[in-house]
Order: structure tokens, then C-alpha cells, then sequence
């Protein structure tokens, strides 16, 4: 849990200095959480759509004009462009703004859209831990867990679902650069579920498989197109060609609100590009400091790559997801 | 050129605080030599080789028991596992000791290995230029330029002649976790050389060879078996199996001295694991300090991936390998 909404306020944990602080911050208003977003203080796409509805919800109650809220919500959709479920929760709120309800019918609906997150994760675990067998090693990549959603995560939450049913799991976790989000954040949250991992480099992992040391690979989502195409953090899309060179199944994990039937393919998900000091360096550490940098965010995975589609609302299959149940968004 | 010996003794550019200082060290002896070769502050497999050999010869003036010279020739040897180029630049030093040759032929000797590494490196880059076109896009992991050899370097050196003939060629740098050797190095050697480049993480290759910016793959070596599988650091099969999915021609380019024939295949290969804390951070920022780790410093790739080795003494396609080529070290 990255966020705490009382009638004190707004706080989120900064992931952005985890593990070496945990450091909780107040959110005063809409410019400072979009900070938070863009700064991967709050992150995961399933987090951000709470966190954003739930600045929301506090700011309709102190600032009292309902053209104010539009303007909030209309900023913090931009905050990032690649996970849709931001999108998706932002839109909800604008409709019954544009309804004209209250602030107290907003804040009771972002509570709602939280409470929605945290059950859609359990049911994502308990769709996806069929995948899982007793001995299994499954890599996962980037942090999908406690810190990205509001629940017990996406890809995270399977892999701890079936360490609670008393299956032995090994997870390989994937430093995932430039951020580094397995190193810091998945890393942190095993270590507290006492889950055994061993972190690698991501560029470790092909080698795993080539030694047989890889059963599954298990990732989160920010967008799923409606051909099942999805994207994710940038290297979802080499471990994905590499799990099928070493014929490793490989799934993808996310609530039915990260798919978007109005993208058709991957081609069409907008791909963000962050800044080059990211990749220069981490942190205060600069090893590059001069290099001409290509740093995107995120890439895409066919759904030729996938094995299965682990949703809230059922474990799909290629031909499943052939067959268009990725076309709706319910 | 990152080593110096002179009358005034053997000196290395002390590589690991590469691009932040750029400071030179006195080699007093074998024992820091070895300490600077596992420390990786010299590094690339040719030039650990000739690091060593100019040690011998400079330890062979100054001590006068020719047993002192062979105890250091087999520590030295020992230094690091999977370069095979330092093991034999020793074995050539150890049957001349053996044979009771002076310190002063011993000199002569390892002199002659670092001027055949400077000629092997000018072959290497006239051998592999063909395969480099006018417009090309061409990615390279690790170091292997002027810094990890005697001479211009292998895969950076084909660049580098590429680009004196006034072809246009755009460089993707690999950073190359854990240890940035593309970030840090290739890097700034690119920057000296003027050469267009741009610094990409590792997981990140793949999503441009889907878009089609890439357009052939050089990397080094650190030893090639008789079937024409080779050693090189981590992360170069990861990209091999990347290439072949998505068609793009995949390089190696190294000195016949890295050829082990005595290697059957690259199972036979020993790949050295380093220790965990190169994973848990970089340098002196630890972002997952308590992490169980699994650190390997080279991979594997298997010939089948590889669409020619250039090496100094030919250009070899898969046809050729199979045909025995490197089933003899010259």
C-alpha cells in the first residue's frame, strides 16, 4: 500500500527513494500529485488511475468550483500518456462532473474506484495462480505489486497468491532499467513477504532460460490493445521474444481496466519518452554525462508472445483474445 | 591505449573510474597487476592478455629467479576464467621460461605480444569493414575498442575504420549492466573519436531492432570454441537471440588468439560469476543492498546465431566454421 486517502488528506509513499527511505509525502492539490506521477513518486499504472481520482476527490471538497475539477482532471490525464487506466479513471469523474454531482458524490466515487482496484487484484491472483506449480522459477519484470496498484498488485499479486497456498516459488526479478523499478520496489516487497528472489540484470535473463532455469515469466500491463498487443515497461518486449526462442511461457497480469478496445493494435499506444539522465546515470551517480540518450519508457509485446492474458474477469487464451474479448472494455 | 611501458615502468589507465577521472597507475608488480585485472581497472579480453605478458617481462627485470617468473606466469593466468587470450599469452611466456630464456627475451617476447595485438586489431577492422554499409545503423555491447586492446580495438575498431572511409554509421551503445563498460567506455572512446552514437539501457535493443533502426550487430569476444560458439559479456546472447528474431545480421569480431580449439563448444566455456554487490548498485550507491544476486559476468552464444566471425585472419560465415576453421588456434 502506496497511498493513504482519511480525512487528514492525501499521502503517498515516494517510490522514487525507495528502499533507502520510506518517506510518505502530503499531496496539498492536483499540481503536486501530476509532480508525483511524472516523477514516479506514485507509479504503476493501476495506482496512478487512484491516486489521480482521489486528488480529485479531496480537491472537490476545499476548492468549491466544479470548472476548477474539470481543469485537475483534464491535467492529470496528461500526467502520463502510455497507461490507460489513468485515462479511464479521470473520464469516469468528468462524466458525473459534467452531471453536475456533488463533491461528495466525486470523493465517494473515487473511493469506489480505489476499492474496485484492490478487489480486481485479488481476483487477477486468483485467475493467474493456476499458472503456477509447486517448484516453479518465474521472472517478472519491473514492480507489479502492493506499491503499483492499491491492492496486492497485477503479475506481484499472482506470484504471492501462490506463495500463500503453500506452493514453492524462486522468483528471478529484473533490476529493470533505467529506474530500476525490480531492484528498488519488487525487490523491498519480497523481502517483506518473505518470498525468496534472486535480482539480476535484465540482460541476465536470456541466459536463465537457456539453462532451463525459467518456468514462467509473469508482467504487468499499461495498456492492452484490442487485438491483445500490450504495452509495458521497457524490456517486457526482449524477455517476451526471448521467452518464445526458449519456448518459456510468458503471461501477461492486469485489470480488465487496462485494456483498451479503442487501440486496435500496439502500434497505436502512445509510447512516453523520458528524459536522457535517466539512462546517464541513476540518481545523483552520472557515468555517462555527455551521451546522446534514447530513453522510451515503455514498448510494446505482440499477443503472438503471449501465452495468456491473466484479467480480473478470466484467464484468456490466444484464441480467446482472437475471438475479441479484448474489442470491449468489460 | 590504455596501458604504457616504458623504462620507466608498465603503467595502466585505471579503467574502472573511466569517464569521471582519467588517472594512470604504476603497476609495481604481478600482484597488483592481478588485483587490477580481477577489479576490471584493466579489462578486455586481448589486452588482460598483454597486461599480463608486459608484467612478466617487467617482474623478469627485476627479480632474478626464473621460479619467482613462473609463479607469477601461473597466478596471472589464474587472474580471470573466461578470457582464454591471457591464458595463452601466459603459456607462451611459461615454455620460454621453461626453455631458459632470459628476462631480456622474456621482454622481448611480451613486447612482441603487445605489437602483434596492435597488428591483429588493424586486420580485424580491414577483415570486418565490408560488412558495414554507407547509412548504417549498427549496435555494439560492452567495450571493445582502443581501451580493452593493444590497438584500434575488434568490433569498435570495424567501426572506427567504417567511419575513416567516410561511410555514415550511427552507433547504438548497449550500457552493458552491471558494470557500464558501454555507458562508461565505448562512450567516451566514441565521444574521442567523434564517432555519432547513442547510449540505449540493455533491455531497450529490442524494441529498436522491431523498429528497424538497427541494422547489423558487432560485438567482441572473449573465446571462441571449435564449433564456433563464443564467450563474450553477459547480455550478447540476449541480443543474438533478439538479432535472429528479427533478421538483423549478427557479428563477432575478435583476434585468432582468442580461438580455443582445446573448447569444443561453448559448454565447455568456464564463465566466471563476480560478486553480487556489482548487481546491487554501481559504485558507491547500493539500491538493493540486501539482495540475494546471481551475478554472471559472460554468456554464452551458440554459432547458430552468429552470422560471421571476423577475425583478423578472415572473414568466416557459418559455412566456414562448420568446415573446421576454428578447430586450429592459427
Amino acid at each position: 500500500m502506496a497511498l493513504k486517502s482519511s480525512s487528514e488528506g492525501l499521502f503517498i509513499l515516494d517510490q522514487s527513494l525507495l528502499p533507502k527511505a520510506e518517506k510518505w509525502l502530503k499531496i496539498q492539490g492536483p499540481d503536486e500529485m501530476i509532480e508525483a506521477i511524472k516523477a514516479l513518486r506514485v507509479r504503476g499504472a493501476p495506482l496512478i488511475g487512484v491516486a489521480a481520482a482521489l486528488t480529485v476527490a479531496h480537491y472537490s471538497l476545499t476548492e468549491a468550483r466544479p470548472e476548477r475539477w474539470l481543469d485537475a482532471i483534464k491535467a492529470l490525464r496528461e500526467a502520463r500518456p502510455t497507461a490507460v487506466n489513468l485515462m479511464k479513471a479521470m473520464d469516469r469523474l468528468r462524466h458525473l462532473v459534467e452531471a453536475r454531482l456533488s463533491g461528495e458524490e466525486i470523493r465517494a466515487e473515487a473511493e469506489e474506484i480505489y476499492l474496485e482496484d484492490q478487489k480486481l487484484c485479488d481476483r487477477i491472483a486468483e485467475q493467474g495462480v493456476q499458472v503456477l506449480q509447486d517448484g516453479d522459477a518465474v521472472l517478472t519484470h519491473c514492480n507489479t505489486g502492493g506499491l503499483a496498484t492499491a491492492g496486492v498488485g497485477t503479475a506481484l499479486g499472482v506470484i504471492q497468491k501462490a506463495h500463500q497456498m503453500g506452493r514453492q516459488i524462486q522468483v528471478w526479478v529484473d533490476e529493470t532499467r533505467p529506474l530500476l523499478q525490480g531492484a528498488r520496489l519488487t525487490a523491498w516487497e519480497l523481502e517483506k513477504l518473505e518470498i525468496p528472489y534472486t535480482l539480476i540484470c535484465d540482460n541476465m535473463a536470456a541466459m536463465l532460460m537457456a539453462q532451463g532455469r525459467v518456468h514462467k515469466i509473469i508482467v504487468g500491463s499499461d495498456r492492452i490493445a484490442a487485438n491483445g498487443d500490450f504495452a509495458n515497461k521497457i524490456g517486457t518486449y526482449s524477455l517476451a521474444v526471448n521467452a518464445q526462442y526458449h519456448r518459456v511461457p510468458f503471461y501477461v497480469a492486469a485489470p480488465r481496466t487496462t485494456v483498451d478496445p479503442d487501440c486496435l493494435t500496439g502500434a497505436q499506444i502512445p509510447i512516453e519518452e523520458r528524459d536522457g539522465q535517466e539512462v546517464r546515470g541513476f540518481d545523483q551517480t552520472q557515468w555517462a554525462p555527455n551521451s546522446s540518450v534514447f530513453n522510451p519508457a515503455f514498448d510494446v509485446t505482440p499477443a503472438l508472445l503471449v501465452h495468456g492474458w491473466i484479467l480480473d474477469d478470466g484467464f484468456f487464451k490466444p484464441v480467446d483474445v482472437k475471438a475479441g474479448v479484448f474489442q470491449r472494455s468489460t
